[in-house]
């Protein structure tokens, strides 16, 4: 590990934290628009301490030349960034005049930025706008980031199997980040007018100006934080749940894979070919969902609606809530809790296993069966008509293994806390996804996860960021032979 | 699909159903000798009907030359014949006195037959004897098939990886089932003496003599039916959970693999390398779980008294219990689930993702990591010294995600029955392990299965034999593909 990579890492992490202190004007300005003096100047001041931190890391370890072609220098910027932005954006939360403790301060700003969507806080209805906007900000910009990752950082460095997505750029340079720069600008095009349609629709379908403009910045992030306790719920309207759903649906579309035109028309096959079996599948869970309750006794069109918003909410791993779906009974429950390891698309905010790595899994099955049968065979995992090299089948199943006891372990560790086993792991199982809320009476979307003891907090923060950083680009990091020359 | 090899096959279940209709006669002869002549004559009828259609099974199929050494042949016999003896097996119970339904018979046999030994019968302490040694002849011949069919037949179909064990004489030659008879005289000859060495431990820790048979029985097949429905609890004797405890562990050990000495040294490296991985995680379960229980307020003696029984008892995938662990706290019921897929070692009777699998799952992590950073490096997966083959590791992680797969799939199912999401999960966990009790209070280890409804049963039957069958070999036969020419 040389010193100058170190440097650049801890350069790069202080232009994060800048970003971050700059970002932190917004609610500042928010706040003196609505008349919440105290709160602005809370803003300012957290924005001119971290942006001096930030200023002091880049003064420090500037570098005459920047390289950003190192994969070890790749994995250690995405880890570090994800973490050190967390905590910086966890700083006005705490300084606020809400009181947090540094354990809900760093809970609630990792639960944005991951675009997870799990709160700590109760009485959002009365809170001010300022710190709604904070948190609503922290899960847009979260989002951007995410996608900025997945297509130019995680591709090159083939984590969990997403090699599949390489761009042909990349695939003829040794090159493994390709224009970073030109796909942060394509994407945060492509989200800005996303969510500005988001917010104009909310708004047509009746829900008031700064509310709309919270939910359409989490909603395209499919991250779920909202401006209620009771969430959509609060507003107990058909056309603003329908106007979310389909913004949801977008926000875990591989979108962004189109709207940056990297793509040459085999990479293009592979992204696209997510989308039918995501719809698929989600139709599939809204269906079986809504004949569930309507045997449950809910009136059809009741059982309807709720299925439809509640299991697209999950589905996109969004979060939004607008009932107690814990309360549908056992077979929903295990619904949920399966839509949490399902997830969205590769290139999408949406979280947990995705649906190209399960198109992976299940195409592998069938050949392990027919090598079975004819051991000398040559079987080829076809995918999307083209067939898929091993290098990739292998990281996707290992990636699987990794998921699930990642899940496992963690899940106990928070039983070892006090929670019951369906609390436990469906909080972890909902942190991992990066979906917002579990399952049961006690982190349920009808509470929240202020109740549960500071080290399940801790271990739900370590799963939101375990998923987003795609499990293996954490793991990387901690490997002993990952830190030698 | 020829029809002389379906001819065939029905001939060997016909020869199946014979031993099963044979074995008949002694709880018949046990019902004598314990004054139940109506009990008696039950068993000599059904062993009459069972065997006569055994023989005319035989008869009508029966074909000048054997072939054995066809792989399809090979799935469908191992998946057939466990269907059909479980069912012939379950008649007994059926016609019995005890006025079962056709689910609960089948539910019992299959659990006893499969080794699982979860029950659906209530009032054990008072049942007609031979029924009850029914239930553990049914457990001992159980796992003495599991055993031969890991030994002789398994490698030789490269399921789950389990190619890893293929003897050299398989190597060499291409029949997949080398000396079949060789080993199942062999195991019987080893098994038989552990009964024995089992049973007279028993009697001398105390326990009655035909207790002790039943129990070594079960104890050696991993199995984990009682004649008591207190189970092991009921006797309230270190002696007799200490003897238990080292057979179990014994059943759990892949003993028959030096029983057999058709392995080399490179072989039997691997097998044995098994042995030092599972004692030290059951070591470490034992202590974790003592310590918890201390925790809890239990006195240190009692709460290392009771881990070790009953952790032994779930790891090894006996299931004999001493108390209602799911009462132990919501750590330990996580713990005691994590048991449920850790298994036993290949080659035994224990089931679930067993020891080797894991290791090289684990082995597998390291190398996916390795080459994530240098994309270009050959790095093989080393195991026990040996560089494993890439197809051996790419059936274990596809073994894994069916595991996890099926097990969310059934106990979905189990959960639109009704049940709960512990009942349900770990309802059907246990079943794939073939472990015995469940956790919580509607199926752990304080009550049984008899109070679940039926649609649950037959699915937890389907999790118990899917189980044994190491779920690819269940899976083949329903491919298209398999029953093509
Ligand atoms: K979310
Ligand atoms: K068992």
């Amino acid at each position: 590990m040389t010193a100058d990579r170190l440097r650049f890492v801890l350069f790069l992490n202080g232009v994060f934290i800048l970003a971050v202190a700059l970002a932190m004007l917004l609610p500042a300005i928010v706040d003196v628009s609505f008349d919440n003096p105290q709160e602005a100047a809370n803003f300012v001041t957290c924005s001119a301490v971290a942006g001096g931190f930030g200023v002091l890391l880049m003064a420090a370890f500037r570098q005459g030349e920047v390289n950003l072609t190192d994969r070890r220098t790749g994995f250690l910027i995405t880890v570090s960034a994800w973490l050190s932005v967390s905590i910086v954006g966890a700083v006005p939360l705490y300084a606020s005049s809400l009181g947090l403790s540094w354990t809900d301060a760093v809970f609630e700003a990792a639960s944005a930025l991951t675009t997870t969507g799990s709160t700590i806080l109760v009485g959002l209805d009365q809170m001010p706008e300022g710190l709604l906007i904070w948190r609503s900000l922290l899960q847009w910009l979260g989002g951007i980031g995410i996608i900025v990752m997945a297509l130019s950082v995680l591709p090159g460095l083939r984590v969990g199997g997403m090699q599949l997505f390489r761009s042909e750029s990349s695939d003829v340079s040794e090159k493994p980040f390709p224009k970073v720069r030109q796909i942060a600008r394509n994407i945060l095009i492509v989200y800005s007018t996303l969510t500005l349609a988001c917010a104009v629709s909310l708004a047509i379908a009746g829900m008031p100006t700064f509310d709309a403009v919270n939910h359409a910045m989490t909603t395209i992030a499919t991250g779920g934080l909202s401006t209620k306790d009771a969430s959509i719920g609060y507003y107990n309207s058909v056309p603003i749940e329908v106007v979310t759903q389909v913004f949801m649906i977008s926000g875990a579309l591989p979108l962004a894979f189109y709207a940056v035109f990297l793509l040459t028309r085999g990479k293009r096959r592979l992204v696209e070919g997510q989308i039918r079996p995501f719809l698929l599948i989600l139709a599939a869970a809204i269906l079986t969902c809504t004949v569930w309750n309507i045997s449950q006794g809910t009136a059809p069109p009741t059982a309807l609606r709720l299925s439809a918003f509640n299991v697209t909410s999950i589905m996109t791993d969004t979060g939004f809530a607008t009932a107690d779906f814990s309360t549908w009974g056992s077979f929903a429950v295990g619904l949920f809790f399966m839509l949490y390891l399902v997830g969205g698309c590769a290139g999408s905010t949406a979280g947990a296993i995705k649906i190209f790595r399960w198109q992976l899994l299940f195409a592998g099955v069938g050949r392990v069966l027919q090598l079975m049968l004819y051991p000398n065979a040559i079987v080829p995992v076809r995918f999307q008509g083209k067939s898929v090299d091993d290098a990739v089948i292998s990281n996707v199943r290992n990636f699987f293994f990794l998921y699930i006891i990642t899940l496992l372990l963690l899940s106990l560790m928070v039983m070892a806390t006090g929670l019951d086993f369906l609390s436990a792991i469906s909080s972890v199982a909902q942190g991992m996804a990066n979906a917002g809320p579990g399952l049961g009476p006690i982190v349920g979307p009808a509470t929240n996860f202020s109740s549960i003891p500071d080290a399940a907090k801790w271990l739900i923060v370590l799963a939101m960021i375990l998923g987003r950083l795609e499990l293996v680009n954490f793991f990387i990091v901690l490997q002993p032979w990952f830190w030698r020359r």
